[in-house]
């Protein structure tokens, strides 16, 4: 590996950067598109040219994995397609809980991206007496006093955060308290979680900022 | 520049990496959390620590914006924070139109992040007769057939999209018809724009990958 992928920040136990998994889940999305248009076989610069980077880092990626072209003839498309998701672990289903049935909430319970992924969200919190017992795209809300029995019950494995800010950090302990090793976070509040859990924190300004340099730069 | 940065998605016209200005993103919420904390230095590792990634990078990419530090004393917090933020064009207010006022549209209304960092949605569409002149959040929900005059009245720069996927594209057309430059996608499907749009794609699914890949690797 080279030098660059020590500046980057490292998966916890196993080397791998994070910018290389998220390209993975964008290479599984060009694999599917280009699949469906009927190519067979994908070239690393296909892959490449649709992410804007070069096609050795294409190759670099894939090569942490193991070997999964042949030289100078590509990948097989369906091939490789199933590859990444068995090392995104997307070649089985996740019981995904989520808590904070606001907007956000009742959005993300609603949105079909997840089950398609292999996501599924088979139990819902909230606080609020008006929302518990009440049923919001097919699923009961639950108590949130009931989360530890209800999903150690389910066997959930996943936690979605969307309560307001003031209320993550309550919200992970308890998920954390269950068992749960990979949380989730969609509240705009900075949130901390023993070591052996997995925090993801969806920051809804930080694609906007992206923007906003743009179009300073754009005027200039 | 090293040669890792030729492998990155290059920002049109500019040649900043987008990890880069993604990271400056990062840098900013870390300042702000120092400065709230009483730090009126900062060090590259403080900033490097909190992401997670090598000092010598935040030096990088701060050096690609000039000479804000001083050679072994660090950066003063608060200089460091208004330099990236003008960097990052958040010393001003952008105006923002958000089509689309389903559950994730009414979130993002509702959401108080984005006005923090200076994006005011000022004019909201949907194509609903039974939501069209109701307010929501303080904003009152226009039709989708007004979306040029208004946009160009309220001089919108920057159009949020939250519709469903099949319409997502006809609206990013209405869009860059009436002039916006900057578009962020919030529907699950895959649109394009006239080369000189920036386009930003949210899938809310990336970081869910990220969960079962770490979730997958720790069962090993």
């Amino acid at each position: 590996m080279g030098k660059d992928t020590g500046e980057e920040k490292l998966v916890r136990k196993t080397k791998i950067p994070e910018t290389t998994i998220a390209r993975l889940s964008s290479y599984l999305r060009v694999l599917d598109e280009l699949g469906r248009m009927g190519f067979d076989n994908t070239a690393s610069y296909q892959l490449a040219e649709e992410l804007d980077i070069n096609d050795s880092q294409v190759r670099k990626d894939l090569s942490l994995f193991g070997q999964f072209g042949k030289p100078g003839m590509g990948y097989e498309t369906t091939k490789l397609k199933r590859e990444i998701q068995k090392i995104l672990g997307l070649t089985r289903k996740w019981k995904v809980a989520l808590i904070g049935v606001g907007n956000l909430g009742s959005a993300l319970l609603a949105y079909k991206g997840f089950k398609r992924q292999g996501f599924y969200i088979v139990a819902v919190f909230d606080n609020d007496p008006k929302k518990i017992g009440k049923k919001w795209a097919g699923i009961v809300i639950h108590d949130i006093t009931q989360l530890k029995p209800i999903i150690r019950k389910e066997r959930t494995e996943i936690g979605i955060i969307t309560v307001p800010a003031p209320a993550a950090q309550e919200v992970a302990n308890l998920l954390t308290k269950a068992g749960i090793k990979a949380i989730l976070n969609f509240a705009p509040a900075r949130i901390s979680v023993p070591k052996d859990v997995r925090l993801s924190n969806v920051d809804l300004s930080l694609k906007l900022e992206n923007l906003s340099f743009f179009l300073s730069r754009r005027g200039r």
